[in-house]
């Protein structure tokens, strides 16, 4: 693991996840920048001395050397965003795969770059928009490719937040990097969490964008980068989305909220209740879906759920559930087998370049005054 | 009363608001430009057969020739939007007061002129915005007054239905002349409903639009107006409005929903579950403000209410409200006082003209493909 | 009308539900046992001086001795408890109907005899059980009579409130009488709220009680009657209900709440948010049944709805329908018609007769320690 | 691990739970009574062939002889209630520690000679009530102990589910055995999921039981043991609590659900919905208390969460919240460290002993027609 030190939100998320299912294992580390936080957080993690590593390049150095069979497989990266192409580049052309925390990069080059090397080594890599690992997210991807809504016309995805209400970067880690555009990249609230909500809309929709127009603000006095916005998406075939995303929502912890609705039924699904979705026919009775109940149709839902319905299950286990599906790909890559279908079931580096691609456009449009752009150039 | 014949959704939903708290009796009407069909609704609500009109003109003058403690005392207009001008403009004209039916008037054209014959005639008219009528939609406005959310930064206002995802028009009265621009005007959906969550939030947070940027979408084949709409609204000072509004959104009956967040904490409040609103401090716990209780502090909410905390109150007595408040103000008039506030608060002229005007920005925003449009000329 | 002056709450609740369809008019009242407080609420209710009374034998007495049609049709009666049986059973005798608050009297022997005067004299009695009037309570009616549950085994009713969690009746008129077992009668709690509970499960399921066992408790020290209490009720045929009530849940304010399972199902619906119940299959997906769609299958349901499907209907609306099928009735009666089974559908003494004896039973059990009582003695 | 095989509900549970926090490997294991299923699992656990073995004498032999940096630190049991005892019993005689699921044992006399051992053993027992691993169930008890509800006057807990509505133990596993006598022990419902709702309510409370009044119920046909009831708990000190278990509620999942009254205000928590509680104050409004943000004030409830505020926590947390305080506390012996506080707040032998003791007096109980018994003989 790169990144993940004292202080850090996503690194022990990471690292539960990664263990929850009993198929990976923390090998080695560079923790931090410094090597005194680095060697704190390795001895906590009781790793031997000598793969606590001081920094990234010398981390995969090390690895490669050693015998295959006690090499780290893959690098799990979870620094801030302008820490990710180098050591992921590096380790993928190194021979191991990668799991990179999202945004995928710090900018959309570096994306596209990280792409072809990916391509070209043939090596794995994990994008941890872990939102698209609950049970209910797969559901909702499987009824809308069955046909169950019909022609999608109407898309809303929001991602409230409200912790940056004020101007809190320096006393709060977690909110320091995400606002200085050195470390963050072209966007702020767009790129942290608007990618997410992205990201979903395109995983359960599968649509693709033609054109979008976006508006981004910055409401707290000094900041840099935009802690608000809005985008209106118009996919190819014609259906529409709003996407909004905001930081500044006071007392507002994480709102994700996806509603998906097409000719013949509507789909609603919120990340802070994820074990329920709603199905709304045109006409008819609402149902309630739930999961791991026998409502749940897809084998991607049921293959994705560790508890029987009832027994909620939380962000952890949708991390996890990333994780699981990346180790099995390797486990299968390892035994020389074609991984199947759930397990391949991972974001991965293209759903990165999409990620930064709309953070972009957005950019771009919103700098025009809100104006219309086109996806591809 | 103008219009509520047979089949009618809102006319009927008029008569018992205004008739709950025994302050207003139907004396006369005109229920339909079909006499048989208006005498047949005549005869139901037991008015005398010489009250029952064939048409408005016929109405309003036999009306104005009774004596003044028999005649009507205001004229409750409950038709489609192009039959709203020229019945009102008469009735104020004639020394009526005027009751009717959002939207004020076919077009922003007529809105104006209408305020003008309001102001000549010193006439009242109300304006059955209905949803600002509920007590926690008045308690909202009442904190947003007191400064609870210090200066507003983001307004989320969606109106989501879903009963127009088919073509409906054929066997659905209510259908049928919503999406006729003949009978409409300029717009359907964002005139039907957009114009609710227009007044929503224009209402709580007293803030007024610098500039908009709007797209309206049609989804169902053949149809002539907009079934879906969304508008980006830059209010004077920098706040900003996300407003979007849907009747292709399949499954959902009713969804309005309006979020206020300021730099000091967030409101939310949906018409669904009217009751409850959720208050959000920057920090700290979130309260769960309820209807009638010691926790609703504004006197406009107590004001507005007719039972005790825990018993729910509903569309009707939101629409109650607002027929009370003018009842209340017209009686004040009668009475040679002067109205008082709370009274006083009930939607008037001049927010027909803003949800005219606005109705007009939306569409020529949305005809030069979402450009943003200033809202003074 | 009798009773109903200045401070209290449930007077004017009947008068806003008697009049909201425009089918019952006040014509004449006695408010207060205190002649100027009478004198003030009529007025205030802009009643002719001459049909303001002072009592209610001097009222029966004079509207008796008017001309019938200018002459009051009922007489509803919303005085404490103890003050319910003397006016009704004069009223009742001089050929007026009753519309009375419940529970029906002060004691059972009261009831019956009521029971007795009704049937002799022909006249029809209304009881406000309130909660019976919602739509989706009487849908679940319907339900559970077409078989949708399968035989019923077990039905939860709970009906806890806070407000009187301290000992606040010398500041609180509602709650001063309530607590008196001079004005109260047998019991508080289980007497105020345990009938509604009791009347709702009955109502619902149809089922006849063979034994129950409860407990009562009073936590509010010198109160002398009780503020909680659990009945556990037997049912003939097998089936078994839990009733809890209790007025000392603190903060909680009106939360009424029935669940009814069978072999097939399970219904669940809330006062508190009153259009909304789901129905649970054994298996398969929980649907969301909602006030006025097309879900609602029941001509009761129907009949007892006024706005479109996500309009919320309150408890104003839920009270009103109880006077509207009275009233109905009584417009039958009056036009020599029989009336049909939607209008007959309110709460009648025989239901009061039930409240009466359930509280009866309650106290018999709780002083033998809870032990089983036979419903018929 | 003891139990667990293949079809095993609550094992892979277990094996998450323990795994989650990189504290605990599985090192061996007898997963079933069939040698074959048990190899089967062992080998899909990655197990070495020589510690998966064919019945708990062997394991616990084996491992004893085992090198102790080797040899496993404790057994985990996971199989049906009367195959707990023994196993339990001859690994803390061999020196190993124990974590049980619950009910602790197949009867009381079982659990009483458990306790013995565990005292003149000096180990350490684990009982999984996972229910009470909340990280806002852990709140609520901080905050009952601290006094923010005054005095506790009333407690409801009910566990409703619906799995068992039909008579499907042939078919299905974990029902056949659960509606065994022979494997279940005195009870059924009571007993598995009663039990739960007990020791919720025992631990948030600290109230201790004076006597109780108990009805059970069998409704499907051919059933041996209780699938619903009902207790009402007395006790000491003058609270109340009425707990209802049921597994025949048609349609409902795992609606396990406690509130608590006390003088100055109540609680509120649903496990379905377990990172939100409501806590609401006599008078005043109501608050609703988030898990991992600053409005959850006891050290314990911070200490058993592992991500920040908005991302939901569910089941296998807190079920891991048991496990990795036992092996903190593991760890703390090991290392001759006293466990503090927060480690040591694991369900215990104890809480098994009076889960025991509440089966036995509530079949006692019913058996005697709901009479009174008493908590001690």
């Amino acid at each position: 693991m790169l990144g993940g030190g004292p202080a850090s939100f996503i690194g022990p998320v990471h690292r539960i996840a990664a263990n929850l299912d009993g198929l990976i294992e923390l090998v080695c580390g560079c923790f931090s920048s410094d090597p005194s936080k680095s060697k704190q957080t390795g001895h906590e993690l009781c790793l031997p001395e000598e793969r606590i590593y001081t920094n990234y390049e010398e981390m995969i150095e090390a690895e490669r050397n050693l015998p295959e069979e006690v090499r780290m497989d893959f690098l799990a990266i979870v620094t801030p965003n302008h820490l990710h192409y180098a050591p992921a580049a590096m380790a993928l052309k190194a021979g191991f795969h990668v799991a990179l925390d999202k945004p995928v990069t710090f900018s959309l080059e570096e994306a596209r770059s990280l792409e072809e090397i990916v391509h070209q080594t043939g090596k794995r890599l994990l994008l941890t928009h872990t939102y698209s690992g609950y049970p209910l997210v797969k559901e909702a991807r499987y009824r809308v490719q069955r046909g169950d809504l019909g022609r999608i016309r109407r898309v809303y995805v929001e991602y409230p937040q409200g912790w940056l209400s004020t101007d809190c970067a320096a006393e709060n880690k977690q909110a320091s990097w995400r606002v200085d555009p050195k470390r963050s990249g072209l966007a702020g609230c767009m790129g942290d969490i608007g990618t997410h909500a992205f990201h979903l809309a395109s995983y359960i929709t599968g649509l693709e964008v033609d054109e979008l127009c976006a508006e981004l603000n910055t409401f707290v006095d000094n900041r840099l980068l935009d802690d608000d916005g809005t985008v209106m998406i118009r996919y190819k075939g014609g259906a529409r989305c709003l996407l909004s995303a905001s930081q500044v929502c006071a007392g507002v912890e994480n709102g994700l909220y996806i509603r998906v609705y097409g000719e013949k039924g509507g789909l609603e699904w919120r990340q802070d209740s994820p074990n329920t979705m709603m199905f709304r026919p045109v006409e008819g009775v609402a149902e309630m879906i739930r999961t791991s109940t026998p409502s749940v149709v897809s084998p991607a839902a049921a293959h994705n759920s560790r508890v029987p319905g009832g027994h909620p299950e939380g962000y952890i286990e949708a991390f996890a559930n990333l994780y699981r599906n990346f180790a099995l790909t390797l486990m299968a890559d390892i035994a020389n087998e074609t991984p199947n279908e759930l397990c391949l079931d991972f974001p991965n580096v293209c759903d990165g370049v999409a990620g930064m691609l709309f953070v972009q456009k957005v950019v771009e449009s919103s700098k025009q005054n809100a104006s219309w752009v086109k996806w591809e150039d």
